[in-house]
């Protein structure tokens, strides 16, 4: 592998600059935190499996017309991506109240949401990504309403998309987080959708049990981290029923060098 | 003085049956509290004055259309005002970082915002009265958003008129804080600027020489708290140039039986 040069390194991924100008390589990482990185960790597999439900998911968004920066999955960790200027805004969909709002606003966990529920954070780690109103990010030129306009609406067609999605496969979308970036066409640019989508920034739960199948597990100490990412993934199909041993499917050195699903070369 | 029944008792004010149906008399205390009742004191003669910036502020508001629950003073420390549904919505007006944004979205106090910045805060005492956003307001039908729109176009009228109110008396309005209230009229209802307006909700200093004139000394420990109150109402002409001690001009006990002006009777 050449050397690339690193772009930047976040909590969860590391961006690479890409082959060609105007992309960038989105490396997976297995590092998981939590409540603005108070807590660290890490999640076995969980770069792999993210990477695998961020290209299943983007794919099929940009299916519906929704624009992504996915290009295409590289290698069990990597997948090239369009180059974009975040919007320094994370948009949370809350469909049912978990996480930050219960606490904020006196709610239960559980509880259902009149409707579905837009929040904005500005993307500010050491504020704490704190809430903000659209006046706000006016305010501050963070976007401008035509592109809060356009992410709006385009994050209320991913819930209506995601939430199907899931719902096909017994899993709950109580709420996620979406970012989005600006596409530069000479002077112009278009807000397209950004980062990933995997349970590092999802609440899934389980329709049957209620059981949390994301990054809960890992907030909450809740065990079986490992194993709820890949039963998100194996209900999607990414995973096959007989790929559930993390060291066989997820553990990225193991399948260096060989196929699988194929007979190793003698 | 007749017994009234006592509606509600806050932080700096009670309200008491009025007279007619539809009124309610509200009583300016001296009590001061600050970090959500955390911190607690009196400020001697703030009841007096607040009642008269308020009843000063709300006229001169009605006289460029802006509907407001004011009717008229009745006593040193009583309004008489229409009974209003409280919208349950705080609606902050900042012209300048000071108090909550700064820490929030790490402004240095004094910042200039790059325009007026409409925030809106959810009336909870219990939950700390949280920053919300419209989304939170229309998911929850707090107020409607048509409530929010006329809100919102008040809220701004408001600040224009007290800008250059308080410009006029060499005093910078930094920000401050409007409540709302919905008058009925049999099944129909309109908002109307309710509550008050005065130093304990506005962030004032002083244009040449940047002192606070407000609730801030109170939250500050800065001291000097009393003049400070007075002296907004003294520029305002509420209070004469030779109005300037305490106790002639605002213990309401003193005046009692008297009148200012006149020759007591002998």
């Amino acid at each position: 592998m050449s050397r690339r040069r690193q772009i930047y390194e976040g909590k969860a991924k590391i961006l690479y600059e890409g082959p060609e100008p105007g992309t960038i390589i989105q490396y997976f990482k297995d590092d998981a935190t939590a409540f603005n990185a108070e807590k660290k960790g890490t999640i076995n597999g969980k770069g792999v499996i993210n990477n695998r439900i961020s290209e299943y998911v983007f794919t099929r968004l940009s299916h519906i017309g929704i624009p992504t920066h996915f290009i295409r999955r590289l290698n069990m960790r990597e997948q090239l991506v369009r180059q974009v200027e975040i919007v320094p805004i994370e948009v949370i969909v809350r469909n049912v109240a978990a996480g930050s709002i219960c606490k904020r606003l006196g709610l239960a966990e559980g509880d259902p949401l009149p409707h579905t529920l837009i929040e904005y954070c500005y993307k500010d780690d050491a504020l704490g990504d704190p809430l903000v109103a659209e006046e706000h990010i006016a305010c501050f030129n963070w976007a401008s309403q035509e592109e809060m306009q356009d992410i709006a609406s385009m994050a209320i067609r991913v819930n209506d998309f995601l939430s199907g999605m899931f719902a096909a496969i017994d899993i709950r979308l109580v709420d996620f987080k979406l970012e989005f970036g600006r596409l530069y066409d000479g002077d112009f640019s278009r807000v397209i959708l950004a980062d990933e989508i995997s349970p590092d920034g999802c609440r899934l739960w389980d329709m049957n049990t209620n059981e949390k199948m994301d990054k809960d597990r890992f907030r909450q100490d809740l065990g079986g981290i490992e194993d709820a990412y890949q039963e998100v993934a194996r209900r999607l199909g990414i995973l096959n029923n007989d790929d559930n041993s993390p060291g066989e499917v997820l553990d990225m050195s193991a399948h260096r060098g060989k196929m699988r699903g194929k007979p190793a070369k003698k």
